[in-house]
């Protein structure tokens, strides 16, 4: 079959790859559907050394079941499933807690011999705890949205979440990309009525605006810091959701986060230390997030998408077949699309 | 009256300062009974320098209240009174979210005109907000247990509420001086069964066992880490609580916390950098805590002081009177005394 390669840094090509087959009787095997590239696919495309041998990329994928192992039961060929971004058992501690993230018999797709989401089929490991029955069929038009299932809304959502985003919390969103878009529609949802998204490209804020956002900050560093001070008469937010991953956002985010409040950070960190000391801890700010644990959040959130209440799929700007991958690597680490869909 | 004073480091006196008059109709004046030396207290014995002018220094202290400004109510004269370590007003939103760290009209003791606990009386701004009444006569032998309510009490329940502590939580308390101790017996209150106590002081452990550790791991840095997560099954545990302040205390508690755990740092931050990158970003780590609003907990914590359930004056293992104030300095500083009460 064929599948997205990365070489090194700027170096994403399409080629052949075996035929994924069952390994273990807790494989499925996924005819892919859509597939799209992440933000946190860039980190690798802007620096990853070159290499001989290339590695498999991708992570997120909805698809449809061609077969099972002997010890998946629940799923049956035909079955249209999306999967999360990191793969798990689904009974242990970390799964039953809704940390599937951390999963003890767990990992990573396209390491260590598993496929990679972007490609036209993929091997699931521990399909049964992995992936999630959509009620729809193939050529459903909410494939789009429903793709976003297995990452960059539950990572938005996970933000939100961990913040601690109610009804009763003002919100700041750092970040204008997907995930930040995202990690509006999700404060939204969870009954946010205050959202001050920052960013500074006004197609993706615009939508933004849509999402939820009441209020759109362009400025950055210490500039938009006080930007968003003054839009809440001094005080900063009650929750931030750092959806960037670079230092300057966390910095941003302590700024304009308010006494006693939280940010999350759902951005991969891009730095080793935090600048979180003693005036912060005076005003006892709590720093959390982390990866989400998405496969937690997909019951939660599908209804939602489903009977057309959140639009999520609306980050995807742009569609390429598995010919145009590299061209949409090129696009997404250029700005010239947001978020790329992938219709092998 | 007289006073505890700071000249700078290594230099505290006592020495003769204006009697406090009521200055503001919100103002009350006691006469201290009790009060005490803080851990905090002994980084500006360690570093400040030398001044010309000394500064007020306390801001532990219960004590009788012997006027009240024209603006307090439900206080009167002889009344037996605690003062949390901030003073606050009691009215702001800060207050009222139980945030009176960060409250909009509060203050520290020992600034800006406002006199140090360490002494034979203090004028209490903002009295009515920020003093609570205890029922409980001038002589009683519980006095030692109520002083902690003015900080380390309620700085070791903050450090375990905010972590999240709970039955089902597993814990581990860095640091055995007087918040570490307070930690332990507040995480044991709020029903926590697996407590680790890490320590390297025997007399000290060995109390904090009385409080209700389970386990003490005497052994530091990544050994340190490595006897927790031995005791844990390899996995940490789900809370930390960080009762030192040092940078390297808090690495320990990244290293012996649970995926998908929490960290709580309650010892003032003797560093302007946290560790807290992409690794406990994938295990989904937080870091909370921050200066106790001891004001938030004292009515729920004096209840289980005044019918004998906790004991936590137990830290107190020296008492002096005010001229001895410099030699409990001294008893701390060189880890002689583990707290020291005043009684002026």
């Amino acid at each position: 079959m064929r599948a997205t390669l990365i070489y090194g840094a700027g170096d994403v090509r399409v080629g052949d790859v075996p035929d994924p087959v069952l390994r273990q009787p807790t494989d499925a095997l996924v005819r892919v559907l859509r597939a799209c590239i992440c933000g946190s696919d860039l980190w690798p495309y802007a620096s990853l050394p070159a290499a001989e041998h290339p590695g498999r990329i991708g992570h997120e994928f909805l698809g449809v079941v061609e077969e099972v192992g002997s010890e998946v039961s629940g799923f049956g060929r035909g079955d249209v499933v999306v999967a999360p971004f990191v793969w798990s058992d689904g009974t242990c501690d970390f799964c039953r807690e809704g940390l599937q993230t951390s999963c003890r018999h767990g990992g990573l797709w396209g390491r260590d011999g598993v496929d990679g989401g972007q490609g036209e089929a993929v091997r699931v490991p521990q399909a049964q705890g992995t992936l999630v029955k959509l009620p729809v069929g193939e050529d459903s038009a909410l494939l789009p949205s429903l793709l976003t299932l297995s990452d960059v809304l539950p990572t938005g959502h996970h933000c939100a979440v961990t913040a601690g985003v109610n009804a009763r919390t003002t919100v700041t969103v750092i970040g204008d990309g997907a995930v930040g878009l995202s990690a509006v529609l999700a404060a939204r949802r969870l009954g946010a009525e205050r959202i001050i998204l920052m960013g500074r490209h006004k197609d993706r804020t615009d939508l933004g605006l849509e999402f939820g956002a009441t209020d759109v900050v362009a400025e950055r560093g210490q500039e938009g810091v006080e930007k968003v001070r003054e839009l809440t008469g001094g005080d900063g937010t009650h929750t931030v959701l750092e959806c960037v991953g670079l230092e300057q956002a966390l910095d941003t985010a302590f700024g304009v986060v308010r006494a006693g409040g939280t940010v999350s950070r759902v951005g991969a960190p891009q730095y080793e230390k935090v600048s979180f000391g003693f005036p912060d801890f005076l005003r006892n700010i709590t720093l959390t997030g982390g990866v989400a644990p998405a496969r937690a959040y997909i019951e939660e959130l599908l209804p939602d998408i489903l009977d057309g209440t959140i639009q999520p799929g609306r980050v995807f700007d742009r569609t390429v077949d598995l010919d145009g991958v590299p061209d949409g690597y090129r696009a997404m680490a250029d700005r010239q699309a947001l978020k790329v869909m992938i219709a092998p």
